[in-house]
């Protein structure tokens, strides 16, 4: 038998989602269940991507089931296709696996011609209505399926205006535009050497096929790209027999959610037209009345409606966002889906259907999308103050939230602008290590270089501070920067949208982040659930304190050289790396220790006993010395060397890839009076710490970028060794451990030797993208657009894992290490941490904990409860 | 039962090598043939490893065996340790699996003591010789054992000569050395702060404990890099009955060889000193006599010497080095090992050995070292011309040969030099792709920077050019060059040796390579038994004849982005890069287009019907643009655009990583114009050449730093369309095939999915080593040092394939790929393609062919043969 791949509505239901779609399947659901559905059928999936496989042909067994779906149609409704008595008109539309508002194509009033449009005026009595649907058809079909824009079509529709010196389609009569439709058809036969089809057939399979083809224009792709959704699902296309909301004053057609979308109150909410067609509602070329207008003009209707409502939404268990028809006072459902909701409705929808008994907590967590979460943990700018806003360019939506400030170009002007209480949006070509004080203190940052995962993206996502980063908008001209069309100054006004990437002219009013309630008890029924740990990353006791605050469990990584960058220390920094030989770095490494162990104490005051995973220092040296001549001069000074031997340091520690050079864990074999004095100030904070608050303190020691046992055993030999005098000389007791980052590919493949020595992997998914992919974060932006334009990749791999490559190298990793030590304790630490897709990858590879950003942490709690109840561990 | 880790002499015999070293086994074999070898035990490898698993302590189980044995070595020999009559004395020597000659410590006449030495005087008669003996061994063990340096007693000598105003050894009497004694007996406690230990028991344990440290001293440490020697395999501990040289007149001592080491030539060839330990025939105080007078001086010895040399020869079938002393006319074999010696020699007596019926044509094959053939196939300097020779540097041995001219600083210094008729020697920094003709033209290289694997060292190892890389003793000011301790100017005369690294001042005359008839005999032989072909990189017609002269079979590797920096199209690749869009990159193409057409023909020329693998441009585009203003401004002024366009575009293509960046398939994804030229040329080229010599032309297009599947499908799709196109017009026939490069991480764990597309694999293990490890090679240097000093790294694995790590990535590759197409052709091109141990592991993980350099294919082909002898893959 040959492969069936169109269904009538009537043969599937909702479990047909993969196969046909979310609309597809929601219809065959709502026939199923006795609505009123205007019958047709959908073409599946995998004729779409059979069609992508034919490179782009529609394939002759498709064809053949389409018309005997088309017959199947025809004796369902009574009406035939291209009939001239009672002729059947259909819809094509779009519908995929996960819904994608107004990505694809659609064409509608499918089935007219010269002939037909006669017959459907005789039927209806209505002429002007026939050839306004046979203009539209035309219009929508050249566009959808020519490629003909519809622009071409909109100036003929304005000089008919002009000719006629009318304002308002409205006043176009039948005759009006009967014309409209020859001058339509000529334009098509100018425009594409052909005359318009009339074969209703040939009409529908040219259609079938642009839908299908749409499947891969810009905007889809970029939407996938945006909401992780691959290419390999394909899009359904749904016909449908037309009903008319736009056949006289009985009929009207409109959008519906059965709560608001907005705060989640339980009340009908939507908008609906009175003749009109469903474009109309979507064109606001006429304003649309409320729901509740409707139950006036049309009682019954209206009251047929809302018990559908119920209906869907018992059925569903869900929040239902729909589209009717009313056709000569006869309703019609056209679509359900589970309606897009703010976060904040999100929570209270969630929880309000628990209370009603509607959904366990289980569904509950499971309803939430975790990356909504962010919403509310950040300020945005209110609806009403951004309607005065002027964007002027945009970015990367690098970390959320909103801000709104004055423009200044180095960390320095931002603590000057903050001294004096002004607000500071920090604007760089990017930043780096030594601005992280002015970044703190600013209220956004905006850069015209880097990625999701650029050192501006990062370190702000770390603080819970708006960014905007690579903006292609935004460039330096001498003090100014450019950006979009206009030069600003020091001092002049913008406000970034972090969330959507957005850069506005001047000020704007935000609101703070408001967490209801419901956050709280949500979280918990999450946590019920969620079966692995969540940590943060936070280098600071104050972003310990916010993560501990978020739910955060301890911390994966502090990153140590993040302290080295503050003013006190970084001239002791610049000094031991300058220094000829190892007496002159232990010098000022005596001095970095007091101040390093201070740090440590303040974090472990903050975490008590939950663990704190400490990186040694990681970056190549050369980013802590100064690049400028007035600083170097300075540097030399104090150090009683000349500004040329300044140089030549610094030229020599030049690398021709810093990425790839001498950083990690080689750092510490070079100079392992590193690790000793970072191992001294780990263990001494901790023993301070137990001793002044009595608690039992729990270090954990991690090493960078280790690629070979030899060199984890190395360091951990000079860790262990100081560790051990100096908890013997305080006379206590302290529990630390000594594990290692996995973030170089052959650390990935020699993990079952690894793991003999390391005590805990936390996986450096940033890194192992960069080795892996054989590409640096900072140098893919060259190239991955084009890769996304010409579809060679679909996701950027530094935001959520690449599960095929990246991921196996972390599956290949996990057994290793697990073949030496079955309990080998394994997480993630970096920016993948807080991703939930990759959460649920991790989650399932059998990870124990991930780690990410403050902010991050909520989000990563409910994706990890979300990936446990999907696939619960065995305990 | 206790391990056993002491085995006498007569417990072993040769097959023990492993366990009991090189020395050890052959002591053994010899004793078990009935040569006479004074006895003894030897202390195992094992205890070796155990030594330094209990942290550098002998175990208390093999003291206890060292003990017991030498009770047995009592019973053998009569003799008692620390008797007063008849006083056991033995040596205390090295010996691990593969031989290192001079590298760790050695303690002879260990047994002396103030009373034992009264006794040996008494027995031999000699007090002279007893307390010669006496004060040797204080020094020896001091050095060895105490680490007292060698120097301090050699001090004392030289006062006690100058009291006694005499300046000869010979002249010291009994009574000299017995004052000798005491002084260097007072000189160990005072530097010491012990008594000399007079318990020959608590000496003889010092000094094998000591030779299981020396495994670990600094030089042993670097012959093992060298020499691919792994530092798990430990060494053994030889303890031999001392027998003397130098008890008078009828004693001798000496060292043979069963034939010439320079020469090959069938005849008894050593030294031997009358009356003399061993270490004076190393020291050179004295000067030896050939071993023809051994023949008049001691006639029955040199006759039962010259029995002893054929018994072995036929016994290990190899040319014998050995050690013996005559004590009394009675002569003792004291060593054989299989004798080191040149390459001809090496030739020669494996062809010899073969027509004498005493090896096979395989055995032949498996004797010799492959890394040998090296300096068969390049110039050296004679040995006589050499001693002239003032070494003024060093540097890394990175092509071998020798050469001398003129110092140049620019590759158009070389040209002008080379114009008229000069040798030049480039001397620079470092080399870029933009020096290659200079390069081409020198008559060696030497550079500043850059290690084994550097553009230097890879492009003169491809030109068989001599090279010293990464000279750490080579500096430049101004417009000179200090090499050492001189400066240098241009015109001046240097020599280079690329086989040693050595720098030297002036002309030093060099002769010719001389392959000998024997050479091509040889290699047929190994050929025979080769299961894997031997490819070869060449970018040029010229290099491709060389590579055919030494037996390729094929090219796996044609570098297209070398053409590109010729005079002539360097101009058109730049104007390509600089324009604004694809219709001003085309029009460079176009012109670029015959030219690379007609590089291809000249080596499709060559090859006929050879297969012929052309990579796809690789390097980042910025290697390809000016740095100096003055060219930048001459670009300007062709392309008609200011020196501003250019400085800006240049920024523009400015990478943080370039080893990261936007290079190889993801220049073709950019801008797929580049390929569709590159299939052109290779295309064109190949059905031109078909036409006009009647042959079958098989081009393999190779898609660089692949590393997704759709990378490669994206281009591939380019390349098949394009050349279909082409074929298509000739009318001619042509199979072509496409595969990638297997060189990124993520390709090699997702090679199952690749190999769906790829024709074949070519592993690029030198950026599988860098991505793989996390380091570029050209910032490793940083580091890689310290990894070697602190035994944290034992071999450069840009030299010699990291089997564990990196090979772990080839055979996941490899099982992966035949996964999806079990007959996948697989190869590797560079750099390790030519180093024998990565050959030998290639070959066990299933490869088909290795691809290398011209020069280096005899190597590949014997590597290969005698990987196949070893393991031979079923047909």
């Amino acid at each position: 038998m040959n492969k069936k791949y169109v269904y009538l509505f009537s043969e599937a239901d909702g479990s047909y989602k993969e196969l046909l779609g979310g609309k597809g399947a929601n219809l065959a659901e709502m026939t199923k269940i006795g609505l009123p559905v205007p019958q047709g059928f959908t073409v599946s999936t995998e004729a779409c991507n059979l069609y992508y496989e034919n490179k782009e042909q529609l394939s002759d067994a498709v064809a053949d089931q389409v018309r005997e779906n088309i017959v199947k149609l025809e004796e369902i409704t009574g009406k035939k296709f291209g009939d001239l008595e009672n002729p059947l008109l259909v819809s094509v539309r779009s519908g995929a696996r996960a819904s994608m508002p107004g990505m694809m194509d659609t064409v509608l009033n499918l089935g007219l011609n010269d002939e037909v449009v006669v017959a459907l005026a005789k039927k209806t009595n209505n002429e002007r209505f026939a050839y306004d649907s046979y203009r539209r058809f035309i219009q929508m079909f050249a566009d959808v399926v020519m490629e003909i824009p519809k622009q071409q079509f909109e100036v003929i529709i304005d000089e008919m205006k002009e000719e006629r010196n009318i304002s308002d389609d409205a006043e176009f009569t039948a005759e009006d535009y009967k014309e409209m439709v020859q001058r339509f058809k000529d334009y098509y036969l100018k425009h594409h050497h052909e005359t318009f089809p009339s074969d209703p057939f040939e009409q529908l399979i040219a259609s079938v096929t642009s839908v299908f083809r749409s499947w891969n224009n810009d905007r889809a792709v970029y939407y996938r790209r945006i909401n992780d959704i691959p290419a390999a699902w394909g899009t359904a296309v749904n016909v449908q027999e037309m009903v008319f909301g736009n056949m006289g004053d009985d009929c009207a057609t409109g959008v519906a959610f059965t709560r608001n979308p907005a705060t989640g109150e339980k009340k009908l909410f939507g908008e609906f037209l009175v003749n009109a067609q469903g474009e109309d509602v979507v064109a606001g070329t006429r304003t649309p009345l409320p729901m509740e207008e409707l139950k006036d003009i049309m009682p019954d209707a209206y009251e047929e409606f809302e018990r559908h409502c119920e209906t869907l939404e018992n059925h569903y268990k869900d929040m239902q966002d729909m589209e009717f028809t009313i056709e000569n006072n006869k309703l019609y459902m056209l679509q359900t889906r589970s309606g897009k909701r703010t976060a904040n409705a999100a929570l209270k929808i969630a929880v309000d259907l628990v209370n009603e008994g509607l959904i366990t907590e289980k569904e509950a967590v499971l309803q939430i999308n975790p990356k909504q979460l962010d919403a509310l943990l950040h300020p945005h700018f209110s609806e009403e103050a951004l309607k005065g806003g002027k964007v002027i360019g945009t970015g990367l939506a690098a970390s959320p939230g909103a801000a709104s400030g004055q423009i200044v170009f180095t960390a320095k002007e931002a603590k000057e602008y903050t001294d004096k209480g002004k607000k500071a949006i920090l604007v760089r070509l990017e930043t780096s290590p030594e601005d992280i004080e002015g970044m703190a203190l600013s209220e956004g940052i905006l850069t015209a270089r880097g990625g999701m995962t650029s050192h501006a993206a990062v370190v702000a996502r770390g603080m819970g501070i708006c960014c905007v980063s690579g903006s292609t908008d935004v460039s330096f001209r001498g003090d100014k920067v450019r950006i979009g069309e206009k030069e600003y100054s020091r001092g002049d006004y913008i406000s970034l949208d972090g969330t959507t990437g957005k850069i506005y002219e001047g000020e704007i009013a935000s609101e703070e982040a408001t967490i209801s309630g419901d956050f709280e008890k949500f979280m918990n029924w999450a946590d019920e659930y969620r079966q692995i740990g969540v940590r943060t990353n936070a280098d600071t006791p104050k972003d310990a304190q916010q993560a501990i605050d978020f739910g955060a469990e301890g911390i994966g990584l502090v990153r140590t050289e993040h302290m080295f960058f503050e003013a006190d220390r970084i001239k002791l920094v610049r000094e031991m790396i300058l220094s000829k030989d190892e007496a002159g770095r232990r010098k000022a490494l005596d001095q970095l220790l007091p101040i390093q162990q201070s740090d440590f104490e303040g974090i472990y005051e903050v975490m008590k006993e939950l663990p704190v995973t400490v990186r040694y220092l990681d970056p190549p040296l050369h980013e802590f010395l100064p690049t400028k001549e007035s600083e170097m001069q300075e540097l030399a000074d104090d150090m009683g060397l000349t500004l040329e031997d300044i140089k030549e340091t610094v030229a020599g520690l030049h690398e021709f890839n810093p990425m790839m050079g001498h950083r990690g864990v080689r750092l510490s074999i070079s100079y392992p009076e590193i690790a000793e004095m970072q191992t001294k100030a780990v263990i001494r904070a901790a023993l301070a710490v137990q001793k002044r608050l009595d608690v039992k303190v729990h270090p954990e020691i991690m090493i960078p970028l280790v690629g070979h046992i030899t060199e984890l055993n190395y360091v951990k030999e000079v860790v262990d060794r100081v560790a051990n005098e100096e908890i013997e000389a305080s006379g206590q007791e302290l529990n630390y451990t000594v594990g290692t980052m996995i973030e170089i590919p052959r650390a990935c493949v020699t993990a079952d030797k690894i793991a003999e020595s390391a005590d805990f992997f936390s996986f450096g998914t940033n890194d192992l993208t960069q080795y892996g992919f054989g590409f640096s974060r900072d140098d893919a932006g060259n190239f991955l657009n084009d890769y996304y334009e010409k579809s060679v990749f679909e996701q950027d791999p530094f935001v959520r894992i690449d599960e095929e490559g990246v991921g196996e190298l972390v599956k290949i990793a996990v057994e290793k290490g697990r073949s030496t030590k079955p309990n080998l304790k394994l997480g993630i630490c970096g920016e993948h941490g807080g991703d939930p897709a990759t959460i649920t990858f991790l989650y399932n590879v059998g990870l124990d904990y991930v780690s990410c950003s403050p902010y991050r942490v909520p989000i990563a709690r409910l994706a990890a409860a979300q990936a446990s109840i999907q696939n619960p561990r065995e305990k």
